[in-house]
């Protein structure tokens, strides 16, 4: 691997490579990372150097690309890859579609295949921006997000921050407010990183100070991704989205989940049967490696929680807007290729 | 100044001297810093070595005592002290009591009125304990708190705090959640040493995560302290205190405020009135002195928030337990020698 200037999100070069931009040196430094064998692609996926569960999807069709252009084993090194990172269906379902592929047209097949990927993703957060935009209200907006939902997350524009970026290029975006994201600051980190790039009006703001927005009324809408949407339309996401939420109820703030429909999953009836990730407590008691708790202190750290239906305001998918949310209105998306996609990653 | 070993938050020595555990040094190490002069004492203060209204109240009348041993112009160092931070109105008024007295009755008068003013602060926390501890919902408690409360900021032991120690000696406490409390980590930091010094069972998770706990149902009741009272019954406190207050609201939960009488401001009639502090960005974006966010980002900081009335289910303060909250009812509450007491501080 080396290291070159600022970058695409992810590329493919010729001779054979996958260049990534380093997400870890994110926001501090725009690094690319080229890599030029299907393990070394692994090991930035490994390191969280690409991250985003479409965008995984992505990366993991590259590997197979690459694979088939520098090994003798493509299958051996397709499993690698989608072994990565175990819980990301996105990462194994790319890989799948680039391996299959190339055993029906060899390495150029893998390679259309994986930017036929790219290519669809784009496309799909094209329509989710269209489609967002038309469900926010009138006149110039105040946007609320979190976490990281945009490019460094998934293909295009990605799909909650699409929306905002859609806004922005309408000339309606008056401000966007980025949760900063404990416990990994995702919304710092990246979502106000792709912010300044883009040149949007925006602040990171402690988790904790939204309700200040509201109480405010300086919040027109809440727009935020979805890690799982289950039949009933319960949407688990970052862990803060719930109490975005129930603020954006009591003030009658809409709030919107922008999410591709392969998130939607028909085999989890109910928000109850969403099984939510508790994760190290050292995210929390270390924030950025130093030491705010006492040593050994216990931490509560759930990866996310989930909204019921009724707090959502609409769901918005690259079919269109779906409004109210519950199992009727979900189940009249038409079905995708992807039924068991989880978009989860940190 | 000379460093020691484990004590407690503020004592007097003889030969005359303030000792003061060293807050910016908590979690990490319990060290006592011993003041010598009233201006060693006001670079502690200055430092937030020492922090928490009624805490600074105490200390600065301990330094007028002090400067009535050691130096011969002891208004003038009565005025230094009061000034060290000059937003933190019961630092001003424990300086103005002890001069009083020793203008009176000289050093030992001096000494004399910051031992009363220390006994009665503790006296004041110890009715707030009892009266918040009947104001609590019956059988073992899950109580859920913010910020920091407790001997680290006011005396004997603490407002919201105390009432938590209050049902842990009762065999009440289950479980004490503490909210971390970005951006400067007051609960993480300080409330959750308090609680494994006490033996508390506690967790610490960020705030965006209390939604979490409430959709669970592992929350029995939140406790607050204030910052400032409005005549009507708002509450401005920590920021991240008013989301608490919307959630406990939606999941029917009692949100209980535990503040002395001086929190409550006559002058200022609503919670419009009051002027939230906006800090600075720094706080946000270098979470432990780390850059979480790209250079040069914004931040929206506000110091803190106001609860509106209405969501408070009771008010606790020494004189006893104000349910529902509202102008009259606080009106009831018998007047007290600082009517003008703010309890700000970081």
């Amino acid at each position: 691997m080396e290291h070159t200037g600022p970058v695409d999100v992810i590329r493919w070069l010729d001779p054979p490579a996958v260049a990534l931009l380093d997400q870890t040196r994110l926001p501090a430094e725009e690094t690319e990372i080229t890599c030029r064998t299907a393990d070394e692609l692994i090991g930035a996926i490994r390191r969280l150097a690409v991250r985003g569960a479409p965008l995984l999807g992505i990366a993991g069709a590259y590997g197979v690309a690459l694979a088939a252009r520098t090994e003798d084993d493509v299958p051996a090194a397709a499993k690698r890859l989608a072994d990565a990172r175990p819980t990301a269906v996105n990462l194994a379902l790319g890989v799948r579609r680039a391996l299959a592929a190339w055993e029906r047209t060899g390495p150029a097949g893998a390679l259309e295949a994986a930017r036929a990927l790219a290519r669809e993703e784009a496309e799909a957060s094209a329509r989710m921006a269209a489609h967002g935009l038309a469900a926010l209200p009138g006149g110039p907006l105040r946007l609320l997000t979190h976490c990281n939902t945009g490019a460094l997350a998934a293909g295009g524009d990605g799909t909650a921050l699409a929306v905002v970026l859609a806004a922005h290029r309408a000339g309606r975006l008056r401000h966007l407010w980025i949760d900063e994201t404990r416990p990994l600051f995702q919304g710092a980190r990246l979502t106000a990183w792709e912010a300044e790039r883009a040149g949007l009006p925006y602040s990171v703001l402690p988790d904790s100070a939204a309700g200040s927005l509201f109480a405010a009324g300086l919040v027109d809408a809440v727009l935020v991704g979805a890690d799982r949407v289950a039949a009933d339309g319960s949407v688990a996401n970052k862990v803060g989205t719930y109490p975005l939420a129930v603020l954006a109820r009591h003030h009658g703030v809409p709030f919107i989940v922008v999410a591709p429909t392969t998130t939607v999953d028909p085999g989890t009836p109910t928000g109850a049967g969403i099984v939510i990730e508790r994760r190290p407590a050292r995210e929390v008691t270390h924030p950025g490696g130093t030491a705010v708790a006492p040593e050994g202190a216990d931490a509560y750290n759930p990866a996310f929680d989930v909204t019921p239906p009724e707090l959502v305001t609409a769901f918005v998918s690259e079919r269109g807007i779906t409004q109210p949310v519950s199992t009727g209105s979900l189940r009249r998306l038409p079905q995708t290729h992807h039924p068991d996609c989880e978009n989860e990653g940190p």
